[in-house]
């Protein structure tokens, strides 16, 4: 037959989004020596393969002696076609309430196969119509973009101010989106160590983007991979611990806390949906509607992983990631004191980074342009891999940022890392003087 | 906030395709004691959770000793973020190569989670306009309409014959299709042991299957997960392995020849896509790029139990699945004798069904409408469970007939369930009559 075109092909794989994730990618690939500050994946020294077998076990035994299954239950939970909502939520309501003292139904929760089926399936639920639309802070992470390119929902940017969002922006967006004839439906936001920008949102600001919620009559999606990662004294309360008014869909991911291969992620939607004949469910039912037309059922043996994890961590993630929390604060406060002692003169050279307090990401300012090409001679001529920050905006447009991610790296390897950046940052400014 | 609005959310949601399939679990689990015809699932008493350790250490090995990783390679595969096309394409090209002499390029697969996501991602490339629509044999497998209903892609029925697919209707409504203004982009076909009909092609109506879909430019998307499981000595080749066109995309499963709780399924897509520039790749590229907005990868750990599967048993999913294959076998045998034996008048009584020399399923006809109340009279008075037909057709309208599935149950289950199916088919004519 004919070559198929990818113009007969849907249109979110023409989208640069796409093209921008694949670019990143196949650069890590072509220069495989560079020190690498782009991936957002966790570290990875501790993984042990014995751990799986080990949490297999856990979680088996659980079933058994908790769960009450007897032997021939507790085998068909894991080799069957199981329950759509997933057969770790009890457990996970137990780490929520552990972890970030939220109290949930565990049958408002939907286990998913990472945070992104999760992120699609609220965004195909939300999706009813064109004139749907949600909005999210800018820049955001390319997750959330891609789900709402999968159901051609569009994406209103809102700006995120050094808070974390512009309140004014996002009342100004949605009241014009609103007179444009469009359904603004939910903001997508992440309040902790957000990805890209590092941002954390502050207690009042997260009270006053709960009442904005409710006043504009806008669900939001608070995604909130990173907030562990930060120190263990001064954790902020998540929106959804906040949320009076059940405006908050959590959108819950292991990936980070637990590990990515196992692909689990969840949703938290407690939200009442009115089902005729005076009945009401929650939204997660619906959600678990969709996805029996998307994956069936969230794999159970990888399911048993995290639930075996969760088990033998008495549902304490904080505690189960000192180690990796240390390793993160280690890194983080090396880029800081790193950067500063290979550039004094900074801020004369206009050099600057925000200096997060958590999590994965730190954004360096500088005086020119960062586009792709600039990372391809980083990566040519410095053997170093950053992410430029234009990719989480989306249309393309150089900006002079790029986002640096500290999660995989040794100790040395910062170093090293740091004095190929600088080294390429002093020179592109020598080149732009010269 | 106030209750959310059904008709706000996705329309898929009010479909009656998603309700009856509800209706049909609410009931088995509203009569647990009842013998039950109804579900697809493959049998299960040699499932042993033993053998999931053992899976996943022969897939380490196979990472260590075969692909020629180190051990922090192998580790990073199954612990991290991984190549979204998957970890076992290689696994599963010798698998295609060994169960059904087919050659395929390891590049051209995408492991997805279960065969749903896989036919999830084809037609969500293929669904780029509102005019584009796929075509499938009527009666079919709700998993293809879900599917469908998720990226709002219309299904035109095509009717099955006594053959499997009536070919001039076939040609028929292609031809309609497009004097309608529509562009039928595929057509979705289960050509061995289908469900829920049971029905087989023979080998000449594939050759002309292929040949229609190449002179009317259609895909045909071939879903094959009962092949195996009919006589060891005279199974036909699949669509993909007679298609010199290249018109097939095949669609795999192992949930019936590996185990549903690993969620393994896959799409072997090669079909040329034109990328321009002169460049040109798979159309599993394309399915992949799709796969990294909805579930970003298929979990490592659940592609291992497959991977260690398919190891164990030197890629020969038959040969892996001999008891099971007998116990079919041997089920539907017993149903075909057990109904002969319990209505010897069947003809003049106006019940018949057929005879699939393979599978999981056998239709029943009966002389009179089959619908969701009968079903519970069945369930209530007694005590068996089966599928009304009308399920398959999405249109709602009672047929005369009901498909009983054999997979799950042990020869005394057959025998107890015959009996209340005959006593329940006999009592409705008895009704009927009086």
């Amino acid at each position: 037959m004919d070559p198929l075109r990818l113009g007969d092909l849907h249109g979110s794989l023409t989208d640069p989004v796409l093209a921008a994730m694949e670019f990143l990618n196949e650069i890590a690939n072509r220069y495989p020596d560079a020190v690498s500050f782009a991936p957002g994946r966790p570290y990875e020294e501790f993984f042990d393969v014995q751990d799986l077998h080990r949490y297999l076990r856990a979680f088996h035994r659980y079933l058994l002696d908790e769960a009450g299954m007897d032997p021939d239950q507790a085998r068909r939970t894991l080799f069957q076609y199981g329950r759509t909502k997933g057969v770790i939520h009890e457990l996970i309501a137990r780490n929520l309430a552990v972890d970030e003292g939220i109290q949930a139904d565990p049958e408002s929760i939907v286990v998913t196969v990472g945070c992104q089926e999760a992120m699609l399936l609220v965004l195909r639920a939300l999706r009813s119509d064109p004139r749907d639309v949600v909005l999210s802070v800018s820049p955001v992470y390319v997750g959330l973009t891609g789900a709402a390119r999968l159901v051609d929902m569009p994406v209103l940017p809102v700006r995120d101010g050094q808070a974390g969002i512009d309140l004014a922006d996002l009342v100004a967006r949605v009241r014009q989106a609103r007179t444009d004839g469009l359904r603004p439906r939910a903001l997508y936001v992440a309040p902790d160590f957000a990805n890209p920008s590092g941002a954390t949102m502050d207690v009042p600001l997260r009270r006053e983007l709960l009442r904005v919620a409710e006043r504009e009559d806008l669900l939001l999606l608070e995604d909130n991979p990173y907030r562990l990662f930060g120190s263990t004294d001064d954790r902020l309360p998540t929106l959804k611990a906040l949320d009076d008014g059940g405006r908050v869909v959590y959108l819950g991911s292991y990936a980070k806390t637990g590990f990515p291969g196992a692909r689990i992620g969840y949703v938290l939607a407690d939200q009442p949906v009115d089902l005729g004949d005076s009945r009401t469910g929650p939204l997660a039912d619906q959600l678990s509607r969709l996805k029996s037309m998307v994956t069936v059922n969230t794999p159970p043996v990888s399911q048993a992983m995290i639930g075996g994890l969760l088990l033998e961590h008495g549902f304490d993630l904080a505690k189960a990631n000192l180690r990796e929390i240390e390793v993160y604060r280690r890194n983080r406060q090396q880029v800081f004191d790193g950067l500063a002692a290979r550039l004094p003169d900074a801020a004369r050279l206009g050099v600057s980074w925000n200096s997060p307090s958590g999590g994965f990401f730190i954004v360096v300012s500088v005086p020119f342009p960062v586009d792709d090409a600039l990372l391809e001679l980083s990566a040519r001529e410095h053997g170093v891999l950053w992410t430029p920050m234009h990719h989480f905006y989306g249309d393309g447009v150089p900006l002079p940022h790029l986002r640096l991610s500290i999660s995989l790296l040794t100790s040395e390897q910062v170093e090293l890392g740091l004095d190929r950046l600088t080294a390429f940052i002093s020179q592109r400014i020598q080149t732009g003087l010269t």
